[in-house]
């Protein structure tokens, strides 16, 4: 049974009305401080982006830090006078954005926010200081309408999620009093599609690897040794044949003893979504979708565990022809894990899955380069309830709940450090070119998105 | 029964004895000029040795004639008095030498000829300028002893060996009547030990190909799109996985129709050669020796065809992790051949086999690269006969049939083109470093190689 909708607050929704265009220069100022977290020589607009931010939530009534890091810094932003009964909620975002390259690819500049068709361009308007922004002036709007918030609020904006996040695990640490909450709330992903409000269930996981191979001590002469010596390339090729069986399930031993089976009902609500098996083959390029038998494209992306090369490298690789028997044969593999996989116990699988099929004559080394932990939401609880009811007030339709293929390991972070739960609800939409050249923002998502948010807030508050 | 073994002829030992030191000063000069064909900075060097080489022909009374290619000169010396019933040899070398880099891990500089422990060390002492030069000096032996030779010489002397000998089959095929010739003489190869003559028995062919394998239009994100569309890097790894056998055959269909089995004396004979897999081994640094079922070490690498991966190429081959699905993965792969493999139809069985085996959902694509003949020698009448009797003079003892695991294809242009025999005989020795730093040749060889060469020159020129 759909619940009713109830509609946005009118004050609220007045507000936002009013303002729109104040609102859309300040965003507008935002994106274009090149906070580009990559490059060095932004190093200086890192730390101007920081002081705006900061500038910003001081001149509606919160308290911002700004604190140094050995990276980019992080604004803390502050509001706590809801009193001890109301919920506390950390809000998350990132004020960094990707590398603008290649210029030349760009419609308009992408420091110069630029509206077309309904959308506005410009590196971070979806990635993710548009969506930070969303939740600024949410917070604005009921502060300046209620002349209070009914939440205590934290707001942690970091200016590495696009380089690692290197130092936020350990700011969070360090600070857990700060950043005690009762809800985290992320808004740094998509939704499924246009006009359908989504939250995510769930992350997939991560253990990445690197497989070497080493034959003989050097190159050697294929016509003076071929046939006698063992061929690295060869081996390392029958060693990553035996990771997948014919129905396409990942062959490592145990690999699948903690995979949590999703239930019927989650299943069924993955096959009422609009989704195209077509329309996602063009979206690929691939002459053909494939997989692991017995499910779906999307159970395959949010529900199923992978087993890929990323990367091969052996002998010679240049134009035309070289008779080399090589070396060393190199290949990186990475495993999407899913609830409950552990990257720890996954790399000791995969290690002794190695050491087995390895071929005679070859040494063989695994080295486990990094891992994360995979994600579910419970999705029960007043948070979940709050953000059903905020995101069908302002998109006037019930949100989906859809899965997430990637990894964000803060996510995780937060779980393990804060103890809280984590809503993951975004305002992008497919195509949006996040890291690439033309990013951009739905005009509409991100006037629905601060009735959404505010929405959130409001009901937060409400219900406690 | 082992023939009785002739003396070399006492007049032309003689003057070697009597002319050794002018001999190894002048082999200095020729091994001083850089001639590195793969470098365009050497280009006025080529010309200075290919100049060089035809002065030293005419010194003696050969005519020599200096051949322009679209790249390095075709040196080609003649004597023909030798009246029209005696026989025409071809003799083929080159003057060209491979690069010299690294140059810190050359023990003395490499245009420096330098004697320690009996070896002259030099780049193209053994490779191929000291070889060509023994036939050099072994004609002018018998002509300044004898007053005339006693066969009629062509010697054809390229400059672009090391490089692929990209115009000599034009050359010959544009210059048959200049080079018909009864038998063609080649010493560019080694003994198979020290003390130990040896005449080749065979050559192995070539059949180079690329595999691409072509599958999401560009790179895409491991975590949004693993698990539903097929990564080519994966099905790479699948395809070559299926080249063998779990007892190291070949398994592409119809690969050993054509194969001609060794028959027993020949392979008897290969076990009375001083071979050791122990020492063999060490000298690849590989764990373990490996191959074909049912072969030994030197059948695998003379008698037995192969299927090799020369080279890989997918993703990201970086330091660290990039979560990565390849849009593209590529494998160098070559099969060594032997007598009657036909590298054309190979390509037509590689290419098959690969179509056969290619997952769905990837694009899969074979470039016949390059190939080459396999070649085995009839080893029976006059000209080996004379081979075998030279050879047993110069060194005192009997030489050795010995099969090759690389190829030459010039080898089988002249057997094409000329349709004529052609004799093997080198005096390189094992751990020459031919195409390495610190190449050597022997100086114990070079002497009996003289010999070696003005008997058989001698002994071709009695017997017809």
């Amino acid at each position: 049974m759909t619940p009713v909708t109830q509609p946005v607050a009118s004050d609220i929704d007045g507000y936002f009305t009013r303002e729109e265009s104040r609102i859309r220069s300040e965003l507008d100022e935002f994106l274009r401080i090149p906070s580009v977290s990559a490059r060095s020589e932004h190093n200086a607009d890192m730390v101007r982006c920081a002081d705006w931010l900061a500038g910003r939530l001081r001149a509606f009534g919160m308290t911002a830090t700004i604190h140094k890091t050995p990276g980019h810094p992080i604004v803390v932003g502050e509001w706590r006078q809801a009193g001890p009964d109301a919920p506390t909620i950390l809000l998350y975002g990132h004020y960094d954005v990707q590398p603008v390259e290649p210029l030349d690819l760009w419609t308009s500049p992408p420091f110069e926010p630029t509206v077309r068709d309904g959308k506005l361009f410009a590196r971070g308007s979806v990635d993710d200081k548009g969506q930070l922004y969303i939740h600024v002036k949410a917070v604005e709007a009921l502060l300046k309408v209620r002349g209070k918030l009914p939440i205590n609020l934290v707001l942690l904006a970091e200016g590495e999620e696009e380089v690692g996040s290197d130092n936020l695990a350990d700011f969070v640490e360090q600070h857990v009093d700060l950043l005690r909450a009762d809800a985290v709330v992320i808004s740094d992903s998509s939704m499924f599609a246009p006009g359908l409000p989504s939250i995510l269930s769930s992350l997939r996981g991560l253990a990445y690897f690197q497989i070497d191979v080493t034959g003989p001590a050097q190159d050697l002469h294929s016509g003076s040794y071929g046939g006698a010596v063992v061929n690295p390339a060869m081996a390392l090729a029958r060693i990553l044949a035996t990771m997948h069986d014919s129905k396409g399930r990942v062959a490592i031993k145990g690999f699948y003893d903690k995979v949590q089976k999703w239930d019927r009902k989650s299943r069924d609500a993955i096959t009422r979504l609009p989704f195209s098996d077509k329309h996602f083959k063009s979206e690929t390029g691939a002459s053909a979708l494939g997989g692991e038998e017995g499910f779906s494209t999307l159970e395959r992306i949010w529900s199923r565990p992978t087993c890929e090369v990323n990367g091969l490298l052996s002998g010679y690789t240049g134009e035309g022809a070289k008779t080399v028997l090589p070396s060393k044969a190199m290949a990186k593999v990475s495993c999407r894990l899913v609830p409950d996989q552990d990257p720890q116990q996954i790399a000791r699988l995969f290690t002794a899955h190695v050491k087995r099929v390895a071929p005679k004559g070859v040494t063989v080394s695994v080295q486990y380069i990094h891992g994360g932990k995979p994600w579910r939401a419970e999705l029960e609880g007043p948070l979940y309830d709050s953000a059903r009811r905020a995101l069908a007030a302002a998109f006037d339709k019930q949100p989906v709940i859809v899965g997430e293929g990637g990894s964000i390991p803060v996510v995780g972070d937060f779980t393990r450090v804060l103890k809280t739960p984590v809503l993951l609800m975004g305002f992008g939409l497919p195509g949006e070119n996040a890291h690439a050249p033309d990013e951009w923002i739905s005009l509409d998502n991100f006037t629905k998105g601060l009735r959404a948010v505010a929405t959130l807030y409001d009901d937060l508050g409400k219900r406690t």
